[in-house]
Formats: structure tokens, sequence, C-alpha cells
């Protein structure tokens, strides 16, 4: 091997999150940032919702001030800040404001449990909490469970409220207005830390991900490209999914790249209130899980029902962070809306795949159908591969199943203040981050995710698909949701029995859901059929959505049948 | 300053080219690549078209037999392979092979004269040179004077041509099918060097330019995203633009990345050629200076004059590598055509700015007009400033000149071989490049080239721009080209001149322009007004089909009027 290399030419210049600020206050400052916010004198459990407007000049101005501020609180490079907000305008400065002073933005998801919340503040060291008037509640046992914390911040509210908890507690308008517009930012490394977020962690504790300003630049770079997120500055983008969980999945990155006209819902985040939010702001796409767009399905065809029907200018819905039942996407092509699934977890960035269709390939035809029940090909920059328990890849086949291995610039190799390396393989030279996720992977290159390796059903040494299973069943008019777990049995090891919840006012019986099943025989082998078949009225949740199988399993999976 | 960082967790995945390779294998091995290359049987000066077609899985499976015969030829890593060669699918192979295996891809300018080609190619220090059959006449003279050149690849032409060109130049052909299609690359570090090409230097010698894996791969993601390129999976693109000029403007990396359907024009990039390759192939997106859009225009104007209209799928054509007269967009409208104004150079990879309209603003209003006429803001990562004398901003008015600035990871601050800095610029601790153009700036962020600093008019201490007064003289129909130069003059310093080759047929007077810019005044100011006009039969041109302004001076600027 040659060992004389010549050198480049190129001028140093990192990729860093300052990129976004100053091209926003160069080239789009008069674009709009609209947020419906809580009416904060509105003491109800559901307050009124405001409308505010301002432009991506006074965001970026409001952040340099915000920077300038946490600086005068000791806010110092490298130290964390954390958030507990819903999605609004506050929470976007902060994304500016903390990662460009070259401290690390800690987005911490709020509908977690205080004993875990307070874990993972406290874990992640923050010095300055910024937090929503809604959870002030939060705020003394936060104070009083996480030694590192020094001032927290209250983003809205009815005045006097930070004053009356305590010194350490400031209002969020008076720091912003106490801080320089000019405040200078200094020079960072790509490499430097620009975001922490934990994963949802159905089963242990916690862990935080690290993002660095380059994985960041690099992840909202290739979900704004044609074939990923196909963000303009031409678009109004409206992100359901939180800023509190794995960067809203980078839409504002992405969209303060391109210039977008951005729209946030705060805690409107129900049916109704997104079809008027959408219809109001022209919002061109949306970023949410499936209940949202499930609810909003529901508001779209009331409203049709009723005789008003929304009108809407949305080129596109992104879904993901759980499996996207067929039916949901094509009850939203029969609303005229183009349902796109994507995959990612939080130790992705999160975009690791998107489901586009190849060229030559009808939306509605039904090799179309089915590709876009899958989770789409890896987004450019990043690699995936679906390996055997040797390590080895498994057949393109779209059938043979294996464990998803996924590697690029914006994968965790490691967590947070661990040095264990468990979920990284190594092939080839190559670290490859392990997902969890069982999947097969097709000609097309597509992935389907079938199961969490933990949620397997593993019967007479074949694997079964829960995740295939459940969707076939919510394709059935009468079911709400289902989960399909693993039963002890002993002559197969494992079993899979079916846990319904019935849509209201729907009525249907075992045999009916056997039947669907049978005449879907086509797709999928007999053995695969549940054995059982079990009626709850709801399913356990996780904070962000996902059925909990494991709590599931021990309430209904531990006795073998008859 | 805090000193404690806490490290991201992200894995090392560098940015190399290696990405595009593998993910066309991956994901896209049945998209279709073109090529009409010229017969090598037909030994006529304009030899037939053969039209070549093969899929990414051929042509990389043929990247790794090269990768592996350069290999064998002795080339490792941080060599210079050099291509001397049109547009086709051969030369989109050494794209991939060479930089993929550590090696760098030296494109020379095939339009050169055989002492600057040889200059290049000797400096740059080739150890391989692949070169189309069309140029072997160009052999022995680089073998004799080119030391490093230990081995000439030939591509196409008759069989026999290699073995008659002495022991060191060998078949392309011959040396892929001998290499290995499962060649294995290296893992490379993304600062290594990629690719090396020289500027057209109008003066002095030329200097080389080396792009890194880093900065290709970033400029590749920048230049495809929706605002840019719009670079899709789903377009088919024609890059006219020479693969020996600036990457051909790094379409064949957005394409590939992208996943796109590429056609290749080799030697055909005459008008009616460009129409029937476009109608054939369903072209949807082409790249390329300003004449080969006129000559497009013609073929399709008398086209649609002889009732046989060619039927296009074009979305837009991107025009750069000179300035674009106004009257080009405004005829390309006229056909359904839009076009798209960009602005780059060699040291900037050479993506710089793209002219695509903010949001509200109509493609057929005067201010869209206007606009489009600018060369746009700068893409997502470059950062351009227009200054004074003193290095300070000048005013976002539009009107106010200066030397325009850029920065980002894929501009250039040095040349190969050279330590000089002269053409840098430090603000603020950071380095900037000085284009040596100049440009005003709007509220748009739109920057508008208005001159090389060479080739700026002084006059009466103020300068006028003379790429202005020349796209205004463009507009009149009887002119094919206008070049505006000093003249020295006793009073003033410099006047302007214009000089002027009228279209064939066409009859003008200098009255006639006189009035065609007097008409205009209320768009420049009067003193502008060129005091001559000059009419010649042609004017000279450089090897990428830039205006020879110095030689025009020398020619007609040295005497004063009257």
């Amino acid at each position: 091997m040659g060992e004389i290399m010549i050198g480049n030419t190129m001028m140093d210049a990192p990729l860093t999150l300052l990129a976004l600020l100053e091209r926003a206050e160069e080239l789009f400052g008069d674009q709009e940032i609209i947020s419906w916010i809580p009416d904060p004198n509105d003491r109800s459990d559901r307050p009124r919702p405001l409308v505010h407007r301002y432009r991506y000049a006074d965001a970026c101005r409001r952040s340099r001030q915000l920077s300038s501020a946490l600086a005068n609180l000791g806010v110092q490079r490298g130290d964390r800040v954390a958030t507990l907000a819903t999605n609004h305008y506050r929470h976007l400065e902060a994304y500016l404001a903390v990662p460009c002073m070259g401290a690390v933005l800690h987005t911490v998801n709020v509908r977690l449990p205080p004993e875990q919340l307070i874990y993972i503040v406290r874990h992640g060291g923050a010095e300055v909490l910024l937090i929503d008037h809604l959870f002030a509640r939060l705020i003394p046992p936060l104070l009083a469970n996480c030694p590192a914390l020094r001032a927290v911040l209250v983003m809205g509210g009815p005045q006097g409220l930070a004053a009356s908890l305590g010194d350490k507690v400031f209002d969020y308008e008076a720091q912003v207005a106490s801080g320089d517009p000019y405040f200078v930012y200094p020079q960072l490394a790509e490499s430097e830390a620009s975001g922490l977020c934990y994963t949802s962690g159905t089963t242990g504790m916690p862990k935080g991900v690290v993002y660095s300003h380059r994985s960041t630049i690099l992840h909202a770079l290739s979900a704004a490209l044609p074939d990923t997120g196909n963000i303009s500055r031409h678009d109004t983008l409206l992100p359901v999914v939180p800023m509190f969980h794995v960067n809203a999945w980078g839409v504002p990155h992405s969209g303060l790249l391109a210039g977008s006209r951005l729209v946030f819902a705060s805690i409107y985040n129900d049916g109704a209130s997104l079809a008027r939010l959408m219809e109001s702001e022209r919002v061109t796409g949306g970023t949410g899980v499936p209940t949202i767009w499930m609810g909003l399905a529901d508001a779209l065809e009331e409203a049709i029902g009723a005789g008003h029907p929304y009108q809407l200018q949305l080129k596109s819905l992104l879904i993901g962070g759980s499996a996207v039942p067929e039916a949901l996407i094509q009850r939203l092509d029969r609303l005229g809306i183009q349902a796109i699934q994507g995959w990612g977890m939080t130790e992705t960035s999160p975009i690791g795949s998107i489901s586009r269709l190849p060229p030559g390939i009808d939306l509605g035809s039904e090799l179309g159908g089915h590709l876009r029940a899958k989770q789409g090909p890896p987004v450019p920059l990043i690699q995936a591969r679906v390996v055997d328990a040797s390590g080895a890849d498994v057949p393109r086949d779209g059938v043979t199943m294996g464990r998803l291995l996924v590697r690029g610039p914006w994968v965790a190799e490691r967590y947070y203040l661990s040095d264990s390396t468990d979920q990284v393989v190594q092939i080839g030279g190559q670290n490859w981050l392990d997902t969890g996720d069982i999947a097969s992977i097709d000609g097309y290159g597509f992935i389907d995710i079938r199961d969490r390796a933990k949620d397997m059903i593993k019967s007479g040494g074949e694997w079964i698909s829960s995740v295939f299973i459940e969707n076939l069943l919510m394709d059935h008019p009468a079911v709400a949701e289902a989960a399909v777990i693993a039963t002890p049995d002993h002559k197969w090891g494992e079993r899979p029995a079916a846990v319904l919840v019935l849509r209201s006012g729907a009525a249907a019986s075992e045999e009916d859901f056997r039947q669907h099943l049978m005449d879907r025989l086509d797709r999928f082998p007999k053995w695969w059929l549940p054995d059982r078949y079990i009626f709850v009225p709801e399913l356990p949740h996780s904070s962000v959505g996902k059925v909990l199988k494991r709590a599931l399993r021990e309430r209904y999976g531990l006795t073998p049948p008859g």
C-alpha cells in the first residue's frame, strides 16, 4: 500500500449548527413560524390555544438573546441545558441557542412518570432547565433531586409564576429580554456534542444518546433530500412528533436549513385541532406516529360526513415510531393524503430508512401497496444489513428474517457515560449497531421490520412475526388495536396469542378473527395463526405510545394453554 | 470558557465515495445508464453515434474490475489517475473506480491546446491515463513529456489501436476484463484526496484544485436538495457539462447517490442531437453552459417551425459557467422549459449558489425575472459575502458592488503543490476565498455577479459592470454575442466599448444599439453607455467557452478614442 498521500486543498469548515442560524438570519428572515400555545391565563384542564406568529429573524434574534442569558447564568461549553417542553417557538429557540453556544440541548420526554424524568435530568447533569409552565409542578421535585441544576426558566404561564417558585426559578421571557441580541457565538468543532436524548427503554433504565454537530447537520441534509423528506423553502411543515423525542425526527433542523415555514401545535395534537391548524396554515407536510394520523383521519372523515370537509394542501405525511398498519395507509389514500413510512430510533438520530417507491411502481398497485407497508431502503449515508445468528447476511428475499444492523455518521455506537459496546457488532473491521429489531430485506432493498427481537415469537424453532399478524388484525374493521404475544407451549416452546381492543360499538367474536386471518393465508404460513384471542378494554402503552408487550406477556402469556 | 466537553456517542463513519458505489450496488442495480458513443469503426470527422445501455450493477462491477486492473498496474493510494475523455459510461466507471481505491481522479480538459494539456498532466503527476480513442494522437507526446506516466488505457476505438501505440498503451476493455469483479476497497479517511481538476485560468498557468472524499460527498448532498438541483431517483439526468470540467458540476455524484437514471452525450452536444437524445430517453434534467442551451433552443424552435416539435419531459435545465443572458431564460420559458441559473467555480466544487425563487414570487413576474437573472443565494453549507476594499460587508441593496467571498466545506483555500494563500481573506478568525468576482447582493440574499474583477471597468473612480451591459445587448435580436471591455480614456481613466457579433443574416447599426440601451436607462446609469461599438465576425473563447476579454482588450482596447 502506497504511503504517499496528497493533501486536499479544501478549507477547514466544520459542520456546526451555527450554519443553520446564520443561514436563517441571512436568507430567511421573513419566513414565518406559527405556534399554537396554551393561553397562560386559562387555568382549565384544556386551555384555549393562542396563535403566536413571528419570523425567522425574530427567532434568531431571541436565540442569540437566550444564549447570552444562559451564558450569564454560567452555562459553559459542554454544559447540558435540559428542556421539558411541548412543540412551540420557544422550544425552537432553545434548539438554536443551546448548541450554537457550545452547550448541549438535553430534551426530556414530558410524558414519562416523574421518577424516570427526574432520573434522566439528574443523569444528564443539566445545569439549567427550560420548562413549559404546564409542567411547573415538576420544578420543586426536580430542584430537590438534581444537584447540578442551578436555574430553571419557565416558558409561558401567568405572570409571577416563576418568582413564586423560589430563587432558582426565572421567567424565560425576562431572561430573553435581558440577553444581548448580538451575542457572538464561539467557533465550534463539528465533533462537539450538540444534543442529548434518552431512549424510551421499555426495559431497563433509559440510556442517553449524544448527538454531535456533525451528525445533526448530516442528518438534516439527508432528511431533506427529495427521496427522503423532500423539504423545501416552499413547504409549510408541522412536526407533530414531539421536539422532546429525537429532535422531532430532525424536522426543525432540516426545515431551518431549507428555510421552510414551520408550524407547531404544542398540546393540540388531537385530530380535529390538527386538521384545523393544517387548513388554516396551509400545511404541506407533517410528521407523526400512527395514532396521531388515525386521529387526523377520524377528524377528516367526520368533517366529510358532516358536509364540511377540510381544505388541506398536504403533499405527504411521514409516519413512523411504531408499526404502521397497511389499513391506515389505505385510509389516508382515500382521503387524498400520501402517507410515507419511515423507520428509525433514538440511536439513529432518528432517520434510518424511508419507504418511497422506486420508479415504475405505482402507489395504487398491489406491489406498491406491499412495499409501502415496509420501512423502505436506507437513506443516503446509512447502510443497513440483516444478518443471521452467525453474522452472515440473510438472502434479500423479503422472507428470511434476521437481526437488523445499521451503520452511518448519525448512528450511535455507545451511550452517554457508558463504555459498553454490547450493542455493537464488528463486521469487516467496521462497527455496526445491532438495532434489536428483527427484519427481512427484499430485492428492492426495502427493510421490513418484523418485530423487536425481544417480542419475537419462536415456535418449533422458527420465528413468527407478531407485527405481521397484528397488522392483518388491524385491517379488520372491528379492531381498534391489536398485539400478538408469545405464550409458553409444552410442544412448540412458544405459540402466539392475539390481544385485541375492539372499536367502541363494534362486536366481533374469536371466530370472526380466525376467519379473517384464514382468508389471508396466501400471505403467511398457517402455523403463524394465533392459538388464543384475548379481548381487553385497552392495551398498556409506553410514554411514546408503544405497546408494552412485556406487561402484556406478564399478564396474559404465562399460563400454557389447556 | 469551560473546558469539560462531553463526548458524542456517534460512530466514526467517514464520508467517502465508497458510499455511492455500495449504495448503487445494493439499491439501484437495475437503474439504467445510457451513453451515446462515437462508432469506433467510423473514421469520419463526425462519427455516427452508437447507443450504449447498461445498468448500475454493470457499472459497479466494471468499476471494481477497473480498480483491480489499476492496482495490477501499480496504482497505489494517493496516486493520480488522469482522464482525457468525453462524457460516457467508461468515464463514469473511472469516477467510481479511481477514488474508491484511494487514488485521485485527475480529469483533464480535452479542449486545451496540447502544450497546456501536457503541462497539466505532468504537473498533476498521473501514473496512469485513461483516454478516449478520439484523442489517441495525444498519447505519444504525453508519454514523451510526462515521466510519471507508466500506462495509458485507451477507451473505445478500433481493435488493435492500443497495441499499435507502444508497450505502455493498453486497451481499456481488455484491462477491465482482466480485473477482479469482487475487488475489495480499502477503508479510507474522508480527508483523503479523491479528485483533481485544474482551473481554466485565462491568465497565468492553470492551477490544480484537490477535492477530498468529504468535500465531494457534502457537495453531492447539498446539490441534490430540493432547492438546489432537486435530484431524485425518479429523474433522468443529462449532464452536458463535461465530466472533465469540475466533475460535471457534481451531477454524477448526486445522481449516483440518489439513484437517478443517467444519460451521457459524449461529443454529441449540438442542439439537434441533444433534443433527440432528450426526447428518446425522456430526460427530466440537464446541466450546461448558456451556449449549449442556445443550441438546444435553436433546434427546438426549428422543429416547431417545421411542424415536428420534440416531445420533451424536462422539468428544468441548470445553466451556469458564464453569464446567462436574461433573453435566453425568456426564450426557454417560451419553449416551456424552466431555466435555473447557478454560480460556481473550480475552486467551489463547483456549486456555490442557485437561483431558485423564494416563496411568493412568480416565475413570470417582473421581480421574478430580475431575480432569475441573478445567481441566487448560496446553497446550504456555503456562506457568501460581498465586501468593499476595507473588507467590510457592503449593504445588501442589490446595487453596491464589491468582491465576492465564499466559504464552506467544498471551497478550496489553496492550490495543489502550492502554499500560497493569496486568494484567502481572513475575517473574524475564519478563512474566506476571494472569488475574484465583483458582485452585489440584495435583500433576498441573491448574488449578482457583475464581472470578473480583472474585467471590471473603472470609469471616473466608479465601477461599470461589463456583464450587465453585455446582457442588455444580448437581448437585441440581431446580436449573437457581445463583450464589453475597458478602453483607456484620458479624462475618465477607462471607458466601455462594446464588441458585437451579429447573428447570420442580421443587419444593425451602431445607432440601433445605442437606442436599444437608451430605452433601458431605467436600469443603469447613463454613464455606463459604451462609447464605441466594434463589429467583429467572432469572439475569442477559452477552452471552456468563456470570452477571452484580455485578448479582446489587447486587440481593441489599447488606443484612446478620438
